[in-house]
């Protein structure tokens, strides 16, 4: 088997590193000798991670014709070359490995129907939650199943900046600083802060599972990046933890959708998943709960990823997985549900005016949206001292845990409290999850 | 796809029911039918949980040599009728699923070696941990990985009796009758709280992992039937949780094997499994640490598994991993840690007569014996009400935790120990999981 790699930053590095140091295993494991005959990289003089020939290595992607290559495994990420790189050598009758959740997410469609159609394989294993094979998990192994949930962190970098907030009382802004140096987060980490990537990652879990081809413009997605260290503390004072969790949850024909910071109870499996660690519960019909965790990140998860992907196309496994997946389904019968009518219950966190009148006058404005209040946290130590104002009228943190409400009640309400004199910023709202 | 279906109990009638309730599903994701043309039963009479027309159902195992039959699901458990059922399957020229891992234990070597020799497949998913395809996850997902450890709550009853005693305060004894209660617990619960059926399910996974062929007899295997709430509750107390744990951990060419109660630290995940679940934690050279987790056994959970193998020999996936499977090495140059070389902490529990004197004697043992004490725990309340004895002096409950030790050490301590006057039975030692 005859691969071109293109893209040797980190984890092309990666899968050459264990391709060439471990070639009689996956020879062992495959029948076969897996050769990387080209690299493509961007800049030729850049150092590498690995130790490929130089007369491999070339910065011209004409080298992906090579009627010799079987496979072409794209790690350059992005949405433009990425597109050419892997379209291009599916028409040239190459199977493709990438781990490039964005090109799935954004042009899963063109990617999929073209490999259909020329009879190829894409295998994208390393796409979603790295080292996690949750993908294998819900196209393979799980495949006597109907999933009827699947929640997830499958975005390492933000688990690790709230895991460093937590645990080290650190700021928002000390915490994604770490994350830069360790090289979890990018010098730009908007994709990874805002819920981007880690929303990208749900569209390819919920065509696999639920054959639906969305976008992340079709659900709520929120990031991490105006989360405070107070919150994360007033949340384990009730018994929770904050995560940046993933869901799709069926209910009847209707799909529950949604990516944002969410209060996770404290006994449950995905409140204890730290650092950049990664974690899917997935509901089958048959087989009930099931936990899939590892390093959602990182050099050689990821690339342990990849080359299970080419391990399992050299083997002709992916081969006849790849046309039964449910990525192109017309028609499943299932839709999302609004986001208006997910119900969950919530916690708020205000600023309020320390005088008489104030609760009041919030709760009257829940009670008009027939939200209630199932508990209240006031003059409470741990929630910090009072703001000081210009007026010199004080304004005191206060917490509210409501009962079951729906967004679109939530949302209603959001606008009627930020006419609230007695409130000022910041309004915080996090669902809870039970 | 014709199958016949040997054993409609628990879980053949959990596979029959998935079948036949999801045959378009099944179908998609096949591209294929999947019919249940035989299914063998030893008493006709018996009512079953599923749905097959009785023209189907026979007591007659001749009809395994139905030529129509492409694949036998081997459901009756043991290493008698089971063996005969298996191999005259595979010498029929049937592909085999089987959720037996006392006959892959037992006879794996005859049964996968008849199947390699005849090109046959044997399907074990639902050998190992019910729900949790970690056959796959090992054999195919993690392909691109060494394994160096693995570590796991392989039996679904026994975690289930520690859950209950643990949480619910029970004794022993009540926790087995209620497992028995709920379907856990056979009437004869011995091959589960001995620990014999996590051990099988731990040789089934080192064979595939580290290619190495062992029996039981070969490593340290010890149940939970001596445990008592005293411990839990001391493990507790000092920040652990007991579970019975199966460790294959390699340190260079020699791989550390035990199957016992363990202590282990709060904050691990596998500390954290309750009820009938079961977790595998897995270090793979590449991936890092990655876990598994799902219910062990069960109807539904189960069958899901046997029916994910089903689909697997329809889609052609299982037929090319199989051959490629580390099942049947002569020589993988790993060999086992012998069990007196095993280095750990320990905790030790003991009834110590209440006199001056009495500790010196057991530091005196444990430091001829070169084992330093880490803490002790004497006088607290925690461990219960001092012991009358009949001839008036008093024994108090005392806890020691260890340093490192070998368990050559220890086995050697344990005998001295014994020979004290001063210490009264039970002596409970436990390693920890650190």
């Amino acid at each position: 088997m005859k691969i071109a790699i293109v893209g040797l930053g980190t984890v092309g590095s990666g899968v050459a590193q264990i391709l060439t140091t471990h070639k009689a295993r996956t020879a062992a494991r495959t029948g076969t000798n897996i050769d990387i005959v080209h690299a493509v990289v961007r800049d030729l003089k850049k150092p590498r991670d690995c130790d490929l020939p130089s007369s491999i290595v070339t910065d011209d992607l004409a080298v992906l014709n090579d009627p010799a290559i079987d496979t072409v495994v794209e790690l350059i990420g992005g949405t433009t070359i990425a597109r050419d790189v892997v379209l291009t050598a599916l028409k040239n009758g190459k199977n493709v490995v990438t781990a490039n959740k964005a090109l799935l997410c954004v042009h899963g469609d063109e990617v999929f129907r073209t490999a259909r159609e020329l009879g190829r394989t894409v295998c994208f294993e390393a796409a979603v939650a790295g080292g996690v094979p949750i993908i294998e998990a819900v196209g393979q192994s799980l495949a006597s199943n109907q999933v009827t949930s699947l929640e997830g962190i499958l975005n390492g970098t933000c688990n690790f900046i709230l895991t460093e907030m937590f645990l080290k009382e650190k700021t928002y802004n000390d915490a994604v600083r770490l994350a830069q140096e360790k090289g979890y987060a990018e010098a730009d980490p908007t994709m990874d802060v805002a819920g981007t990537d880690a929303a990208q990652k749900l569209t390819v879990l919920v065509r696999l599972a639920f054959g639906l081809r969305i976008s992340t413009d079709d659900f709520l997605v929120k990031g991490i990046d105006s989360l405070t260290l107070t919150d994360l503390q007033q949340a384990a004072h009730l018994g929770y933890r904050v995560k940046l969790l993933c869901t799709a949850k069926l209910h009847g024909d209707k799909l529950e959708l949604h990516c944002q910071p969410t209060f996770i109870r404290r006994e449950q499996p995905l409140a204890d998943v730290d650092d950049a660690y990664n974690m899917i519960e997935l509901h089958g019909d048959a087989v009930g709960k099931t936990w899939f965790s590892g390093m959602g990140a990182g050099q050689m998860p990821t690339a342990s990823a990849v080359v299970a992907d080419i391990i399992s196309l050299a083997v002709g496994r992916a081969q006849l997985t790849f046309p039964r997946l449910t990525l192109l389904e017309e028609s499943t019968g299932i839709t999302i549900l609004p986001k208006e009518e997910i119900q969950r219950r919530f916690y708020l966190r205000f600023s309020a005016l320390d005088k008489p009148g104030t609760l009041s006058r919030i709760a009257n404005v829940l009670g008009e949206h027939k939200i209630s209040i199932s508990s209240l946290i006031q003059h409470d130590e741990t929630l910090g001292p009072p703001t000081p104002s210009t007026d010199d009228e004080s304004y005191v943190p206060m917490v509210i845990i409501t009962h079951l409400a729906t967004e679109g009640q939530m949302l209603a309400a959001d606008k009627d409290l930020a006419k609230l004199k007695c409130l000022a910023p910041p309004h915080v709202r996090l669902p809870i999850r039970d």
